[in-house]
């Protein structure tokens, strides 16, 4: 888990125990695995067009509003069944359905939308790319460090140059990563088990039901999205603002948002985040925000604008910059010396024992079963030659070390040089972590690069040059780790490496231009766009915009005793982090996350009310029925965050056609009210 | 069914078919029926006072609000039988419990509220009563027909002189009505069945569970009314101005306004209401109105006050009193036709087979059943004599025609012995009726009282003659198609007719005194109540007053075309009952009711709007499970009904207190959203 991106595998591991009698690969013997060219259907990949486009909003809201994205495979899966089911159902009936509707094909859809979705976040566009703008340059603590405004053609021919790269990275790795290793990477491996109980004859009934709540609560979310938009003609009104705990409240932005997508990623987040996310709020815009502002005059100067660096915004800032890096800090050593210690004692004990090449997963059945014999002859029978991936990410890195210094002027080709030799070390360790423990640290690595390569650039445009690094690295990390979950998924349910990784290139190329498009839509439609109090602040932008200046700058800048108040929250969040290890697994659970603490440090609490809310009604569910709310309460989340994500498409293109809403709900206080009648009387 | 009280026993009577293979006594066997006097326990009381309380305040705020109300006999046995089970249950655990609850005892409890709540209805708070005050006199065509204001002094008088004469008039009857004619009384007969199926084992169970139900409705109801209050700091603010479907159709009184009472009353309602009630407020406020608005300055003065009755007003109030005198002349007919059939067929049937006394019901079977026998039985033990109910009508008419023409000077001496004499007759047809169709006519029997008495009077005082004799007429009709519901519940739970009519002294006595008094905290608690636009207009006050005008009067000052309107749907509403009783039940059922129709005419079809979504609610739940929408939608109903309702006392209580809500829910277009934004900038 990074702090833009919400693995959740924990829950949905436990679907594992199915099938007492017979083993899974037994059930599905009789089925025939079609060559890796019949997976790759085009029905698939008109399927995971559509799909990409509307996980590409989903992440795409995500990213611009709270910075907090859940994971998505499961609602990718879901979705992926759905449409081509009812696609071959029809076909069924008119007789013209040619293939049969396969697990591997179900496979190569959710793998081609998750590559492309991925996008929308490793792309940036909430974080490293929209901090090198204008507007957010204006926000932060220096702007004479210049800007690059998003268009869209840049954004477009940096995504393309930097995003395939982290495939051909780890690509000869994943026998060693998948077969020798074992790795269990918990998201691939619950998509997996999803898939394969759909394709079962007993699953599918399951799985339709689970459709058929997805669907009814998409609808409920969609239109709820649409009722809500009647009423938000100005720029205090509607459900977005609703006063809930009261006006006092709502100015410390303590409200419930009516936001149907955060109460869905409040029931797919663990408890824990959202109840860290929550006791941050309480901390920083209950308590800090409120006694550092008493000090003003004292701290920092009175009368600045609310935005201002120098000012309280600079210790919302800097102070979650401080917590995030401490957290990430923490949990990259951390990952880092498992992963160390891992492949020690895999290299060890592989030279020692062939066959004990389990150290991580507990199995310890020395034969191996009829489901992993069967599984390991399909993942390795279709081949990827070494020479193929070693060429690929030479001829790329190539292209990309050529091109990259004529889009940022101040990225030399020796720092990207540098990186390139670097990356696919990061990429690995990156992808083994994310095989043991769910975090993909993506944006942890990023914000390496962010500090190295902007301190060597240094004060000569060494924050766009961080960012521009930033990117690079992130989205080579990022695409490894999702390519090797997906080979997991892949050698779960049969479909052959070279299919998923063709669905990943194809997936990545449709997400270098979908996601640049849907951006741009946003950044189009809305004015006030990546403001600090508009609908989509783009939290992390001016986070990242921050983190690089503080990286070439150093903390001269910063207000009255924020730097010692900094230090603090970054000691503790290595401490938190460090007793919730010691703990062990049961105390551990109940320690916060400082990571989820922060987010709402910079943009208030309010979202965490609504995963709040989404936690309870999970809660509430459990406690009456569990097996009915482990069932279908991914698919009751899945369907409100996609809804609710989907309706931002009309919604930017209403504001685009300058259609506007013809009410506004509006919230005044008694006294206020009392003016507004006389007013509108006279 | 009249247009303030809707009964609707025929949904619930279906629980009838249950132990099939023992009879209900016979089931009840083993258990001793208490005598008359340990029927009624002081704890039966004190519940019975506490329950009469919340309903008094459910009954007056429908009273107000819309004039609709549903039979609350079935929440009064749920939740007398909550009460006392949690108290018998809290006293055997410390072992002090002395008396078993027995069915009987449940029974009481319900009669006593009734009877009590009964009151706030017949006592005519938001009809004949109200109708005499300033207030409504101002809005109605004429005011120079004098006025009585509420006071709590003659109001209680009021009532304590009229409410016991029902009682008296039709108590020698109870075994004729009961035991020989075996007449139905459907709610009464539901409330019956509910009473002994929570006192068998099995159905503990389920009562035990649909008062967990009614429990949770009742707490979101409640606190849903508690969440609203916030938002309503200023006149038009809150949920209950949302323009649910834009500000054009707000305008026009078609929106949602997020009542929970009227969803409950919609679940209760049969469908065909809900449906006429939705029809009724389309063809009105739909059509009819906005197009006689446009003959504005030639059907009527432009510029008149809204409220005025010579301008659009007066087609509301009179197109709606045409449409309500119809139908309601249609029913009396109907049914009195029906009365005198039926009785011609019983005495001519008890003449000639002195067994064979059951022409109605189709019950054939020449042999008394063991539960009839048993019932029978236990009916008959404790006699009241003739004697007593003769001596108890005279003492108490010969009261009241001494009091009554100190409170109303122009109702003499002579107007109320002549009521007295014709009011057992038709408080007997009165109760025959209900017995036979669930339908109370008790209004329509007001409205004739207000014509005759008014028109007698003549222009000198006639309006306040007539509706004080109204009120005469409606309370004893009223309370003796009560008690004689009552009685038949009794019979079926074994209760004595003893204690049924001392709990209906008691309770009506209760009545006499808790009525007025909510009705008083209303009244000093809400400035604008009584005015049309206002939270409680009391829609049926400003009704019966014109209708006593037009007694007295005439058609004189009608606005231009409104008397040939007043012909037409007073035409209307007969031709569609009579079509309706004409199709035969199953497209009789479809056919929408004249009485139900008229109702928003006046008040608009907002509220039509909720019970239409409550009556959706319904239809969706039937829909996915019958059986548990049959079981449990009457509590669910009962809990959003009653936690709404009693939510109106701590609110005026506030309003008392001078407490104001300290937030303005407001909606405002677009236009005026941008102004007043410029203002509050200003």
């Amino acid at each position: 888990m990074d702090e833009e991106r919400v693995e959740n595998g924990e829950g949905e591991g436990k679907k594992e125990s199915k099938g007492e009698e017979r083993s899974v690969e037994e059930i599905f013997e009789s089925q025939e695995v079609p060559s890796w060219r019949n997976q790759l259907t085009v029905r698939a990949f008109v399927v995971s067009f559509v799909l990409s486009i509307m996980f590409s909003f989903i992440v795409m809201k995500l990213n611009l509003t709270t910075g907090i994205i859940p994971s998505l495979n499961v609602s990718a899966g879901l979705l992926g069944f759905f449409f081509v089911k009812t696609w071959t159902k029809m076909l069924q009936k008119s007789a013209l359905l040619k293939q049969p509707f396969t697990r591997q094909e179900n496979t190569v859809i959710q793998t081609c939308v998750v590559a492309s979705s991925g996008i929308a976040f490793s792309g940036g566009f909430g974080s490293y790319l929209f901090g090198m703008s204008e507007r957010i340059a204006k926000q932060s603590e220096d702007n004479g460090d210049g800007f690059k405004n998003p268009s869209l053609g840049w954004i477009i021919g940096f995504l393309f140059v930097v995003s395939f790269l982290g495939l051909f990275s780890v690509l000869p790795l994943r026998k060693i990563m998948v077969i020798d290793f074992k790795l269990t990477y918990p998201s691939g491996t619950a998509t997996a088990h999803l898939i394969n109980s759909f394709h079962t004859p007993q699953g599918a009934k399951l799985a339709k039901k689970q459709v058929k709540a997805l669907g009814k609560f998409f609808s409920f979310s969609f239109l709820w999205g649409f009722f809500q938009w009647f009423f938000t003609a100005g720029d205090d009104c509607g459900f977005v603002n609703f006063p809930t705990f009261g006006i006092k409240a709502y100015k410390n932005k303590f409200y419930f948002d009516f936001s149907a997508t955060y109460v869905g990623v409040g029931m797919i987040c663990p408890y824990i985040i959202n109840i860290s996310v929550l006791l941050g709020g309480i901390l920083s815009w209950g308590l800090m925000w409120p006694l550092i502002e008493e000090r003003k005059g004292d701290w920092y100067p009175a009368g600045l604008p609310a935005s201002n660096m120098h000012g309280l915004q600079g210790y919302k800032v800097f102070i979650a910059i401080a917590m995030i890096l401490g957290d990430g800090l923490y949990n990259f050593f951390k990952v880092f010396s498992r992963t160390l210690t891992g492949l020690f004692r895999q290299v060890r004990g592989n030279q020692a024992l062939p066959v004990a090449n389990q150290p991580v997963t507990p199995d310890v059945s020395k034969r191996l079963s009829y489901d992993d014999q069967r599984r390991t002859q399909i993942f390795l029978k279709d081949q990827i030659p070494m020479w193929f991936s070693v060429a690929g990410y030479v001829a790329i890195a190539v292209i990309s070390t050529i091109l990259l210094p004529h889009l940022f002027r101040d990225l030399k080709w020796y720092h990207i040089l540098v990186i390139y030799i670097f990356a696919p070390i990061l990429a690995f360790c990156n992808a083994y972590g994310c095989g043991l423990t769910d975090w993909s640290l993506a944006s942890t690595y990023g914000k390496l690069a962010i500090f190295t390569i902007g301190a060597w650039v240094g004060s000569q445009g060494g924050v766009l040059a961080g960012l521009a690094a930033c990117g690079v690295m992130m989205n080579i990390v990022s695409t490894a780790s999702d390519l090797m979950q997906d080979f997991k998924t892949g050698y779960l349910t049969l479909a052959s490496p070279r299919s998923m990784f063709i669905s990943q290139v194809i997936g990545t190329t449709m997400g270098c231009i979908i996601s640049p498009c849907v951006f741009w839509l946003f950044f189009k439609a809305f004015d006030d766009f990546g403001m600090p109090d508009s609908q989509y602040p783009a939290p992390f932008a001016v986070v990242y915009r921050n983190m690089a200046i503080l990286g070439v700058q150093g903390f001269s800048a910063l207000p009255k005793n924020c730097l010692s108040l900094c230090y603090g929250f970054f000691a503790a969040a290595i401490l938190i982090n460090f007793s919730k290890d010691m703990m062990g697994k049961k105390w551990g659970s109940l320690v916060p996350l400082p990571m989820a603490m922060a987010i709402p440090f910079y943009i208030g609490p309010y979202f965490a009310i609504d995963m709040c809310i989404g936690s309870l009604i999970l809660f509430i569910w459990e406690k009456l029925n569990k097996t009915k709310a482990d069932a279908f309460a991914p698919a009751v989340a899945s369907g409100l965050i996609c809804g609710d994500g989907i309706w931002t498409l009309p919604s930017s293109i209403l504001a685009l056609a300058g259609v506007k809403p013809p009410i506004c709900m509006k919230f005044l206080s008694r006294a206020t009210n009392a003016k507004v009648d006389t007013f509108l009387r006279s």
